[in-house]
């Protein structure tokens, strides 16, 4: 193999592929990067076993061949090159060394055999459809906050994807719940998405795919089996297992007989929950919600710190009512909604909030109350 | 106790303050801030027991008084508030709270007795003399790298400040070391400063210090004793013990009869130095230095990564030698060095190596080798 390619489009393929490399890996050849170049191009695919990505990137191929090289180290030693530098890859004799070479800088990278590195999951996936890159960038932004990080709840560690009935038609949805919050993010169905199998995609994935899309503009094609999704971009192919599980039926946590309505200025109420918080503790972190007449107060207490509270002018004509949540999770939901005005659907204060951004319909939160 | 301040004015002083106080203290009152309201104006004193920090801020007095309050809850209701809010502090009837209003927020604050806070650090100290605040962020950014941070060696945990006979005319020192590494920054003795004992200056005390002076320009006042060191600012007071033990004889790790020269862009070198240390184990962090008539090769090898080099044109016509250092060590220092070129001076492989800049003789760093 023997190949020279622009630092500038190495390091963006493998800024790509090295952030799905593990950097503690019990099996050695998951640490490295396989490196196939031919055709006047160099093929980079890197592995967790779970999810795996495949980049293509035009280099001047001398003499084709593959091998595979440390992930981390490749990209350390390429993102510390000067801007502007040809980087001239070689693996000669016996194959056991790849020669790195840039200017007067060279480098001797330890190499496995590329027989060794997990065949590729090739092949076609039975479903298909396209998303805009914007909207996959909207599912993920609404809903993955609220991905459980609980590994025994290891159903709820991603983003649940699938078609169904909305209010209307028939719409695609990502959900996501860790117990204490849901997030729901639906859309008009795709061309090809009416028969997709409800598929939970899994975190590390969804954070992968995120990165991606922030590079792309256009079509992203989605692939989808019972087992496996993938991701198709111009020059990168995102492959990963699913999730072995079952998403709750999470429907029934979103209550559908909320009569007292509040909205207020997201932007204000967010600034005043932050500062509230500021005296609830740690491990709580509760502030309560007091509503009565076109005013809401903030308060929060805490035995070591004291109190605060502070009134907001909203748009409520209800009775009153007291209801407790977690901050955190208020300023998680409230940093989602980028309109000015959020909508809080309650019921009453052991029950379960619907939140929503009034000029998107998107997206639907829900928040399970605490007592305060 | 009642006042008003504007909200940049306290949020201010509160950062200077709040950042003395730990995080963690098994004496309550120290997690406090002793504020004092009189003349129109706001006074402030945080202390760890070892570090004092009295600061002066205007504000409208209502009624004089004094009361302690929580030093990091308050900086974080205050930074919190909105940029340009009237803040209205006000302590009432017992006096075990502190009401702290600012538009349609309130807190109230658990306060303890200002009886209770520890006695400031008064009197005069029998040395003093005044240093240019450009001067002392010098001294302090030249050697501050070096500090050790292993507590058995409390008396490598700061910088050694002195005044001693240079090289023509007496002059003021600072002085850091690890053991490691080695930095001195010299500057011609400031009135006053003739007969200062030697002291040294805790990190901590090292590390507020430097974050006033950003804030300053002009003159900084300092005083000394055998125990403490204070430096007065416009409005700050900064009061602190000085470690007590002996910092070693540190002259004698200085070599004198180092005979090889080499020069070299400091820039280029850094990101050389940088790059093939991507090599080294994260353990050693080892490079070699290969100097031969013109020419430096950088080096590093590690029994996982492989290798590499890097060949740089410098200033160099002695004989032939090799030598290994710590990659980080030498990055320390020449990110330490504001002109465009460093001087080494080399003796053998095993020996101590200085290395200074060449446009700046206010500092010295020397670099214990390592074998590779």
């Amino acid at each position: 193999m023997k190949l020279t390619i622009e630092r500038a489009a190495l390091l963006k393929s493998l800024g790509h592929v090295h952030s799905v490399v593990e950097r503690r890996n019990t099996i050695p050849i998951l640490s490295n990067v396989l490196l196939d170049a031919r055709d006047g191009r160099l093929g980079l695919t890197a592995t967790d076993m779970d999810l795996t990505i495949v980049e293509e990137v035009a280099a001047e191929v001398g003499e084709p061949g593959a091998t595979t090289a440390p992930a981390h180290t490749l990209y350390d030693i390429v993102r510390k090159l000067p801007d502007g530098a040809q980087i001239e890859l070689a693996v000669q004799g016996d194959g056991g060394q790849m020669k790195l070479t840039a200017g007067r800088s060279t480098f001797q990278l330890a190499t496995l055999p590329k027989e060794d590195f997990p065949a590729a999951n090739d092949g076609e996936l039975p479903q298909g459809f396209t998303m805009h890159s914007e909207e996959l960038r909207h599912l993920i932004d609404r809903t993955r906050f609220a991905i459980s990080t609980e590994e025994t709840r290891y159903y709820l560690n991603g983003i649940y994807l699938h078609a169904t009935k909305g209010n209307e038609s028939q719409v695609l949805r990502g959900v996501a719940t860790d117990g204490h919050r849901l997030a729901r993010f639906e859309m008009s169905l795709p061309d090809g998405a009416a028969g997709i199998p409800g598929v939970i995609i899994p975190r590390k994935t969804v954070n992968e795919l995120r990165k991606l899309i922030d590079e792309t503009e256009g079509a992203i094609e989605i692939g989808l089996s019972d087992t496996k999704v993938r991701f198709k971009f111009d020059s990168t192919l995102l492959t990963s297992k699913l999730i072995d599980g079952t998403f709750p039926d999470y429907e029934r946590v979103i209550p559908s007989g909320n009569d007292k309505t509040m909205n207020v200025d997201c932007k204000v109420f967010a600034k005043a929950v932050d500062r509230v918080s500021t005296i609830s503790t740690e491990k709580s972190r509760a502030v309560k919600l007091s509503l009565e007449d076109g005013t809401l107060t903030l308060s929060a207490t805490s035995p070591e710190n004291g109190s605060a509270s502070e009134e907001l002018e909203v748009n409520y004509g209800g009775e009153r009512i007291e209801i407790g949540f977690n901050s955190r999770y208020l300023l998680d939901i409230a940093e989602r909604i980028d309109g000015g005005e959020a909508e809080f659907s309650l019921s009453d204060s052991a029950s379960p909030t619907i939140v929503r951004d009034v000029s998107d319909s998107s997206a639907l939160y829900v928040l399970m109350p605490m007592r305060v």
